[in-house]
């Protein structure tokens, strides 16, 4: 059962591209501050920055109990591992290998700080203020410059090994669908097929520009509803959150792409698993994210109040 | 941790062609009395004879603490359903909606009952004797007459909305197979293409009869390393334990066909995921079940223990 809480947190979406900080005890108006770093290439210098910023506002709002720090990858989740908290194999100029964890931990040592992959944290704020309150199983996936997915199972989020790597399903290729792919590893895996990446270099626009009868849309929502058929078939869910640029479906609009996926998603499945969500309530399963672009900020806070013992605030 | 216990159970692998039944406190000679009984299309007498048998048992070995029901499906697994304990919708004569549990609660009031599906219960099973102990993340799959797995997820048995369904991925077709498949749902989804019935009409022979160089082998060989790599990508499991009549390989032998899968697992995950355990760890990855055909009973007695609330004793 989710509890109402007041934990002040600091948090930390660790992004490719910005930082985004974030410090209060939820979304909206209890989010007191908020600043954005780019990203750079000097770990060391932009933490150093982000540390100083969350002082300054502790001097403000009071002191932080918690922090939560929700990052892109890959990263080592294991918490006994001599590089947990480390940013590994990424091939970003100047984060190989960098230790993000660390420096904040020397700054706040006396405080609990939870770390996950930002699409574990983005599925923890829609757990928490989102699309899946009160849901134990869950995906959320996200679709833009990759393909990347969090999920809850049981009631916690998912490890195992390493941590899932959804975007790399392999799919079966529609039959007109001579697209190369533009996966490094793989060519024409799901994130090869589908990413904004992928449906920049099929058809040499956006996704947010493609015009709605272009049949790239189509495409799409085929791959992504075999991706999410498959997904289901594995893990069960009881709801599946895609979020990202591509699923806002650009000139399509989010409603129709989100409609279209469905029907396909049904046909795929094609009655085998017999439950109301897959059915009749397909409308509540597949669904956009709640917290739209503040997911991954309010996740790094839902890490944080969950670091500190507590169910985030509701 | 796994603690050593004396629970005696009583256990139940409901099968769709026999049940098989025993009494004890794990495998080995800690398994006290077997029995097997047809499954028939009765499912009151069927569950009146065991009773009986388990009554009897009592009347020799003391009193049973626990039961433990691994069934095979669909059952309803949600504790608060009308239909909890019943299996669903299964085509097999005078089976679709029968109670299992319910007659073994009447005649067992004052213990508890631990009720899963079969897959699920061999991977518990595997995980308090077998290939997985110790292990808090793995998958345990079943290629047969169907193709079906059991799933542990952060130490917990996966359910979800329903329970895994992964024998019915979609996979990238190999490209000169023009086999139809054999799944009266989705046609060639992965039990359609590779199950024990799938082999048998694709090749006019039943596996265990396929000569060695038959190409059907490294055809399965491909389909189940796709399969793998997919569910790879989704749970990050620790490791695959792949049980059932078809990955004992036949005349080629389960060694020779587990190489083959294995190679070209490492060739579809390309080295995307950087862990060990998928690289020069990789025997250790994916495995066959070490209970063998002892899994499915062995699972009920771990199902028993775990409701009695304590871990299966090793």
């Amino acid at each position: 059962m989710v509890q109402t809480s007041d934990i002040l947190v600091g948090a930390i979406e660790a992004g490719g591209t910005k930082f985004v900080c974030a410090v209060g005890t939820g979304p909206g108006e209890r989010m007191l501050a908020r600043a954005a770093f780019p990203t750079g290439e000097r770990p060391a210098e932009l933490l150093a920055t982000v540390v100083d910023w969350l002082k300054e506002q502790e001097g403000r709002h009071g002191r932080l109990r918690a922090l939560g720090v929700a990052s892109f990858g890959p990263v080592d989740l294991r918490p006994g591992s001599p590089t947990y908290g480390f940013i590994t194999s990424t091939p970003k100029p100047g984060w190989r290998n960098a230790e993000v964890l660390g420096p904040l931990r020397a700054a706040f040592a006396d405080i609990p700080i939870g770390f996950d992959t930002d699409v574990n944290g983005a599925a923890l704020g829609e757990h928490a203020w989102g699309s899946a309150v009160g849901l134990s199983d869950f995906v959320y996936i996200t679709i833009g410059t990759g393909i990347g997915a969090g999920a809850l199972v049981g009631g916690q989020l998912l490890h195992g090994l390493v941590h899932p790597e959804m975007g790399h399903l392999r799919l079966r290729r529609e039959s007109k669908d001579r697209f190369r792919g533009v996966c490094p590893y793989h060519e024409d895996c799901w994130e090869g097929l589908c990413s904004g990446p992928a449906i920049k270099k099929r058809t040499g626009m956006r996704a947010e520009d493609l015009p709605p009868e272009h049949p790239a849309w189509d495409l799409a929502a085929r791959y992504i509803a075999q991706a999410v058929a498959n997904i289901t078939c594995v893990l069960s869910p009881q709801r599946v959150i895609l979020g990202g640029s591509v699923p806002k479906g650009g000139r399509l609009g989010g409603d129709r792409l989100f409609r279209r996926i469905r029907e396909k998603l049904q046909a795929a499945l094609n009655g085998y698993i017999s439950a109301p969500a897959l059915g009749p309530e397909i409308d509540r399963y597949l669904v956009p994210p709640l917290l739209g672009d503040d997911a991954g900020v309010c996740g790094a806070m839902a890490l944080g109040q969950r670091a500190a013992g507590e169910e985030p605030a509701v």
